[in-house]
């Protein structure tokens, strides 16, 4: 299991039955709250089956479990060396598992040493970002300013927006879409096939009828498409989620042209758009040429990833609104002293301070510079893999790489990409080097060599995934 | 502004009109997807006027700005100052807040010194813990250590259980909330008025339809009203929030009461239980006599708060279900070679390795004794309360002392209480020792004879909020 951090050496195990309470634990008077449960039962691990994935029962997975300790550990020092030394190997599959990394669109190149210290504290942002609340241990003043500079990206006076820093760009997802339900209470949820799959989860938890709009080849929304759906919810107000780069291509959804096709058809002032710009949301306003976001259009909301672009230990996000819709999802808790249009109540008060460092210390010119690294290592990325035979797209406005889908699992878990049907991608974020692309396709071309026995077997075609012109299957290479 | 981090010496300010661009950035070619926007209008922040709680205007919030950096900040090392020096004040504000702290219900007292270098690494589980995603990066290993320990605490087998670490308290009700609407569609949601405000907003979010059932001074949930609620919805299975202590009286409800009004009153196999046991789902288990919460009762989930009696840096929470419920939930999302039942995609894999650590250093013995430790220190703040004649109560199962609210704000945001009403609680958690309490006592007392002029004035009566039994004012004291 290569694509796994800490195998081996660590308790690698099945889930067994569940392990009762040590002998003499049930002794003490709290037993009568904690019964042992049945013997253990710890089955051999079935080597050699096919993974199967199955949702909860993947009995196959490790763990590392919690033992109670010894009552002379604190003489012996035995639980603190078994500790140590778990954390330590785990440490160093964390180093390798971080260098081997092409798939997900994770910056892993930031240094946060000087935060360090926040570590001791419990710093929690309950409710509202701009309310106080009596819990004094919070980070405000970092989320605000974070917040205020996405406000200025996206073009909307201090005054006139609302916002959070969320836990994940689902709960953005989330948010957007549950303001745009508020608005329109019965108004149709429109997204794109190639949406990310919170968009439709969101439809099902809010109850929402919810329509799949088809896409062109580049995996950008197909507005012909969107207008005929459309057609068929004339009586209804749209509520439309707009990628601004999807998930496994990186297309960008052209905002100006859904903006266009809602408002000639009969859907001016009947509309909620939320963009969803998990990764490049934030990359997009420094691309020359690139369709601009702004809250001077008539969208309603936009979020965005913390941990993708911008990098960050845990998952994170900016969420910005619109005020003036924001007071549909209010409800006041005296508890608080805050009324909540959040998600969650309690919220990670370190993200904020991440998010702060990192853009204080890089600022828009230094994410500037970034993005035209990964834009140029992209194309470097595309044009080796054309030139080996490989067939791959690159999206204009993207650092997402689609190629073929290599042949072999352990290639893929070792470079961690990320795969859908027959093809791949790798997404060039800051910490993606030439040196490392150049690692990635020397194994690639060699291990390729032998999937395709030199030539004597063909490649698959995926010109359905990528098009015609991007593919170079034997029937389709000129 | 006692209650907030960081004052005085920050960048205090209203929330002012957008700030445009450094001028020379305009110069810079990608302005053309980054405009300014509205010249500077600081306006000074009205001193004085009474801070209006208004969701997202409360324009008096401090931030940080973020700034852009100057062209040879990396020469002259300004940037890098000003930033140590806003770090270096923020910590010492966090050591003084968390030091003057009572109110909500999280353990400060943690060291995680041995953990401060996974602050290196994006970790991150996305979506089900127990199938692997391509992402090397993760903890998963760790997270289903915890859960195993936790479906242990509740008496359910390895096999049988799904679950996994969330954001918070909140993430575990959508979730178990959810999971039950999705297991009984047409099903009515009951909660008592008591419960937490997420429950509700669950309720707001997935459509459900909603019935709060009354409680009884303790807090707990009024099984009578509950019964009576019953009968109203009689063709609907049920769904019910129970709350294993509620937020503000540390209140549980008693579950096998509930078990028995739904069995008698023909809802047999129509209901499912999510219990919410945030803080004291931790801690019951460890006090004796305590009604006790298992899944060998026919309750379908149970959720409790990592960063409460446990103690973590960021806000976390364990999620523990059936897994035959699940199912329900499941999407299949080939992108993360995963299927995702939690709420969110992305999850902080940090968290889990907290919980880990905590678990395995101080185990089930640990907890209890200081489980024992909090309940002994409540025991004695309540002691101490009443023998000053101030009215307080103090629930049999819990460490939430409830006691008459002070007058002086600035004295309950110094101590961080949380307030309701007339009333406000202090949360003995084990960071809370009896020198701390001490200290809260002696402050409260002199200025609480300040408040009603030694005596001249009446402290109000709160029998509604704690019973006449509890209350000590000019009426009830005997």
């Amino acid at each position: 299991m290569v694509g796994s951090v800490g195998n081996g050496s660590m308790d690698l195990r099945e889930r067994e039955k569940a392990v009762p309470l040590p002998k003499e634990f049930e002794r003490e008077e709290m037993v009568d709250a904690l019964t042992p449960l049945r013997p253990d039962t710890v089955e051999e691990e079935e080597k050699g089956r096919t993974r199967e994935i199955v949702l909860g029962r993947n009995v196959h997975t490790m763990c590392l479990e919690v033992k109670e300790p010894e009552d002379d550990d604190e003489v012996t020092g035995d639980r603190e060396a078994y500790m140590a030394s778990v954390l330590a190997r785990y440490r160093r599959s964390l180093i390798d598992r971080t260098k081997h990394h092409l798939g997900y669109p994770y910056n892993l190149d930031f240094d946060y040493g000087a935060l360090s210290h926040l570590q001791h504290f419990s710093i929690n942002n309950l409710g509202d970002p701009f309310i106080e609340s009596n819990y004094g241990v919070h980070s405000r003043q970092f989320e605000v300013g974070v917040l205020d500079w996405f406000a200025r990206l996206w073009e909307l006076e201090k005054n006139e927006y609302w916002g959070y820093i969320t836990n994940c760009g689902t709960e953005g997802n989330l948010h957007g879409i549950l303001v745009g339900r508020e608005v329109f209470p019965n108004g149709v949820l429109y997204a794109s096939k190639e949406s990310h799959y919170s968009v439709f989860k969101a439809a099902r938890m809010y109850r929402m009828e919810c329509v799949k709009v088809a896409t062109l080849v580049s995996g950008e929304i197909d507005c012909a498409d969107f207008k005929a759906k459309l057609f068929q919810n004339k009586e209804k107000p749209a509520i439309i989620n707009v990628n601004i780069g999807t998930t496994v291509k990186g297309a960008v959804d052209d905002l100006d042209l859904v903006i266009q096709t809602l408002e000639e058809n009969g859907f001016k002032d009947r509309f909620y758009i939320h963009c969803d710009g998990a990764l490049f949301g934030l990359m997009m306003p420094f691309v020359k040429r690139a369709p601009k976001v702004t809250f001077k259009k008539p969208i309603g909301s936009v979020s965005v990833s913390g941990h993708k672009f911008v990098g960050c230990p845990m998952p994170c996000g900016v969420q910005i609104t619109r005020l003036e819709h924001i007071n549909a999802l209010s409800s006041n808790v005296e508890y608080l002293a805050s009324r909540d249009a959040t998600i969650m109540g309690s919220r990670n008060g370190h993200a904020p301070i991440f998010l702060w460092y990192t853009l204080n210390r890089k600022g828009y010119r230094g994410f500037q510079k970034e993005v035209q690294k990964c834009l140029r290592n992209a194309h470097y990325l595309k044009d080796r893999l054309k030139e080996a035979g490989i067939s791959v797209m690159l999206n204009e406005l993207s650092s997402t790489v689609v190629f073929e889908r290599p042949k072999d699992e352990d290639f893929v878990r070792q470079w961690q990409l990320a795969c859908e049907g027959n093809i791949a991608h790798a997404v060039v974020m800051p910490n993606v080097t030439i040196e490392k692309l150049d690692h990635f396709l020397g194994e690639l071309l060699e291990k390729r060599s032998h999937w395709y026995q030199e030539g004597k077997l063909s490649p698959p075609c995926i010109a359905a995934e990528v098009g015609k012109i991007n593919c170079l299957c034997s029937l389709h290479k000129k």
